[in-house]
């Protein structure tokens, strides 16, 4: 079993650590245009080789795990040279682009369009770990458009990865991703920056931080590079939720300065119903 | 060593828990307005006795962890009542209000106030847990209105709790803590309600939520009757936080609405600097 994983990052790199302990007789390829990545990545035994072009074509399965925007330049180019019998699966955080830029390719049935909602806020092969995936959701768009023995070849991967799988169009993917990932990490971002830019000059007041903190702004550590492309390419889901929070945080704002501390604390208790939602 | 825990909850609680290791003759004395909660710490083992007016005359050492609100009422009663040896400290999350409010007290010298940085989502005596204090930091504001001999035996207790020890002024703790502690919550529980209404309809969606929109909303689950007072009082700091973050996130809005995203780039390449910062 011959697989490329393109883009041996967090998530490229993490699955293939994965693939190797499902999939005895795999042989792993990578792929980086970040040379030194390329060979953290052999170092670290995430992959066994250095792809060339041609073993595109050989490949079972190619694993893209790139910036979104890379991806949408790359996958319909591997599209274009890989064999009859290979899978191509896309883990982009955003869906729509990717789907609406291959949908008339005549290689579309190789492509399968998913999104493992797993990861950490750390990038690059040193930060590939075992067992990422297991437990999470894979969300899966378009599926009828893939073959079916390649969907089978996907499934058996996921099923053995440990995930649960969720099917949803494009279109709704992107919507909803939007709420319960990007926004959270543009809040987590500008939490940040207030809090930089305030304390510039009083570096011991991190002292004062607690877990609480810690926790609030853990995504504002992530990748500029994964995460520029993703806003751009959702820019218009963002863009509401991001108006939507503004004006909440407004309001709130506002019922402390009228002294409406009751409205306060009801807010808060309706919005405590997040225990029960995260199970 | 007679020791009386005001407010058996998780702060409360979880001091009574280690205090009991670390101390073995200690004796827990305990009081709760919550009556459930009481019987609760008496079942899980947090304190040894409910605790009589009387029995704070005669105590070592009295906890306040209570809402703030209700501190601000209790402590004074409470220093009014306490004897001669009886070291009174506060654990709450603002300190101003309450020094402010004791300044003048003839037992003044048996108070200190402190605030603890250490805690988790959830509230009251279930939520007790041992080492919730270990190399987490206190703050301790006018340590120099203590009696020399009560710090000691406050400091003793810290050391024991495995905490590290920042002195600060009251009014600047206030004002820094709106930033590193505050504002986190109101950016949590606006981040949850945003997305629960977004989703109302659609419960499904929570399926595609990860770990970064748990760890982001986490603090979403938190106390309203602990944190309603707490906004109260340090309602000025926190608004002028709340003003600075609002704009951050417009910024931010208007840079994807125009298409800058090489400054949404460096935004966050700016603020990946809280890595560092966070140790």
């Amino acid at each position: 079993m011959n697989i490329c994983i393109i883009g041996t990052g967090l998530i490229g790199g993490s699955m293939a650590l994965d693939i190797k302990s499902i999939y005895a007789e795999a042989v792993i390829y990578g792929i980086d245009v970040n040379e030194k990545n390329l060979n953290y990545a052999l170092q670290l035994g995430i992959i066994d080789k250095k792809a060339k072009n041609e073993d595109l074509y050989s490949a079972d399965l190619v694993i893209v795990a790139l910036p979104v925007d890379i991806g949408l330049v790359i996958i319909p180019e591997i599209l274009d040279t890989v064999g009859v019998e290979t899978l191509v699966i896309d883990v982009g955080s955003t869906k729509l682009p990717i789907c609406e830029a291959i949908t008339n390719h005549k290689n579309r049935h190789n492509f399968m369009a998913t999104h493992p909602i797993a990861g950490t806020e750390f990038s690059g092969p040193k930060a590939a770990i075992k067992g990422l995936f297991h437990g999470k959701t894979n969300i899966i768009c378009e599926v009828e458009k893939t073959t079916f023995k390649l969907q089978e070849r996907a499934m058996d991967l996921f099923k053995k990865l440990g995930m649960r799988i969720r099917y949803m169009d494009p279109k709704s993917h992107d919507k909803h991703i939007a709420y319960v990932s990007h926004l959270s990490h543009i809040s987590s971002f500008m939490l940040g920056k207030t809090v930089i830019e305030k304390e510039k000059d009083e570096r011991d007041i991190f002292d004062m931080a607690g877990s609480g903190f810690e926790s609030t702004v853990r995504l504002a550590k992530s990748s500029p590079e994964m995460w520029t492309p993703i806003f751009k390419q959702n820019k218009k889901h963002i863009v509401k939720s991001l108006n939507e929070y503004i004006t909440n945080l407004t309001n709130f704002k506002e019922l402390l300065e009228n002294d409406k501390f009751e409205e306060v604390f009801t807010e808060m208790q309706n919005t405590n119903r997040i225990k029960e939602i995260l199970k």
